[in-house]
């Protein structure tokens, strides 16, 4: 079997997690989960004795030295783009400067995976049918009827995964419900793996005209300080769009391989709550917090004491002079406040 | 009718109004309801033209110079005690400052009164019943099942007023549905009125001890820089009780005026969100607070933005640097946090 590059897509943002994430320090920099950056934990996953290559990395100008500095010295190579186009055209770069026989695995850059062996298995039944001219995503067994992510159904059986029947959108809650019950859809989290060759054909195939700006841009491109730039007047012409939507919905070849990897898009401050270990009343009161009297309430603060009385299901968190106090469902609703909209 | 002088008893303290009340800066200083300060809103209850002579203030040296910043230049006249000895010894020092026949009217300098035309009606009701030898409390009626408070038992009716047929101590839950369903209780709000030789007269009957180390720790004093201060020595050998114990509750001669007067202690947070007045939602944001999907959220910031989401009866205090979250319940307890005991 091939060797397998991860590509890890690292687009910043995350104003759900305001106001800890910021848009100079955003999501995938902070440690959230664990001691470590998300970012951190990402490029940990692929040791070169689990047989990954060194990861390719994409992201924007504007985070190239946060990306630089959370490396902490680790051999990767570095695509920045001078705007951010989404995740097709951001993968296709990659694909561009990869061998066609290489198996690429994109990954998000601000995911965390509890059960790293369950990752790297998937990693290599997904690799393996990349290998058999598959478009993979790695999916998600659902333990609950989540309305906040795309589902995935798997069709007839492949060798290490499945022919993937169809994707579906984020369901109402009812449905979710009724895929959970039914068994064979699966969350898609954003985990592909196929070869360079295999998606830039089937990019050419059903976005012909992205695959030719973006090869443009690469053959317009520049190697800078030890990365490269695609050339930003070809580049900002190319049409924003997820490799969901322009690639792995439109491909005749798509595969699925379910994981059980105690995985989270770490996509709202109750996604946290959820990753961490509370204590016996489901608190986590951190360095900083003294609850009384409270059940599932978490303190996160990056330095003001925080004392709760009283309390059940509440999240508070304390950064850069800001103070945000939300229920888990209000925890959606992080990004629409006036300061995760720099108001 | 004889003129009436307030007797404005100033001991501080505060610590369930943490961390906005602290031992620097105690509760009667800070503005909670109003713009005002509760001690400023106390000093202002009593013009001069409404038949009140300048107040005499009881306070604590440590205090003395929150006194005098929060009088703005209001005449009046002040006792300042070496040691705290609760309210007994406290308005028995008046007392004696005060000719015989003087009624006093003795308050807290922290509660809140929001209906000042009632509350000087029964203060001059209460002055009345003074004037004809009853030591008179001004009772208030209830307006709940409260828990927090003593009663106070009506008898007989008088001129202006009843007799007081008992006092009680602070009641079960089930005991102050009882009083509230009765209707013939009142709660003890700390509020006095009587002679200054009639509270002396009682004083020595009842606690003569006490009388007697007050009236050497009064004879030994001094006037210095425009106080009396009450010889330290003698002072601090008086026992500590508080004037419903050592007197009211002994007197055969006591009074009640009940009153409806929009009447609160502030004696937690709760008890400021109940005294101010909300939104629509009986949301109550503050300057600083933003709320969405919140009903009955109590925000006070001294600075830092507070963006609350999808929660009911909470309470949010931001000062100095802590952080409280608490529900109403919750409130009660604020003085057991470590914050508050100064840990």
């Amino acid at each position: 079997m091939s060797i397998i590059v991860p590509v890890i897509l690292c687009g910043g943002s995350g104003t759900r997690l305001w106001p800890k994430s910021r848009p100079e320090r955003p999501k995938p920099f902070i440690p959230l989960v664990g001691g470590q950056s998300l970012f951190a934990q990402t490029v940990s996953r692929f040791p070169a004795e689990e047989g990954f290559a060194a990861p390719l990395l994409v992201t924007g100008a504007h985070l190239r030295v946060l990306v630089e500095e959370a490396l902490e010295g680790r051999q990767a190579a570095l695509i920045v783009e001078p705007v951010q186009r989404n995740t097709a055209p951001a993968i296709a770069l990659a694909a561009h400067r990869l061998p066609e026989d290489a198996v690429m695995l994109v990954c998000p850059s601000d995911h965390h995976i509890g059960d790293t062996d369950a990752f790297r298995a998937a990693a290599r039944a997904a690799a393996g049918l990349a290998g058999q001219g598959h478009l993979v995503a790695i999916g998600i067994t659902p333990t609950h009827a989540e309305t906040g992510y795309g589902y995935i159904r798997r069709g007839e059986q492949l060798d290490g995964g499945f022919a993937v029947e169809r994707f579906v959108e984020k369901p109402d809650p009812a449905t979710a419900e009724a895929y959970l019950a039914e068994g064979s859809y699966v969350w898609n989290a954003g985990i592909f793996a196929f070869t360079a060759g295999g998606f830039l054909s089937e990019l050419a195939r059903h976005r012909p005209e992205m695959a030719a700006m973006v090869a443009e841009a690469v053959a317009k491109g520049s190697e800078a300080d030890g990365a490269f730039v695609p050339n930003a007047e070809s580049f900002t012409r190319v049409p924003k769009e997820s490799v969901d939507y322009a690639v792995m919905e439109n491909t005749s070849h798509a595969a699925v391989v379910p994981a059980e990897m105690a995985w989270s898009d770490i996509g709202s401050w109750h996604a946290v709550q959820q990753a961490r270990e509370g204590d016996a009343d489901g608190n986590w009161p951190g360095e900083r917090g003294e609850l009384v009297d409270c059940r599932n309430v978490m303190v996160e603060s990056d330095g003001p004491r925080v004392s709760v009385i009283g309390l059940e299901g509440v999240i508070v968190v304390v950064d850069g002079g800001e103070v945000l106090v939300t229920s888990a469902a209000g925890a959606q609703k992080v990004g629409t406040l006036k300061g995760a909209k720099g108001e």
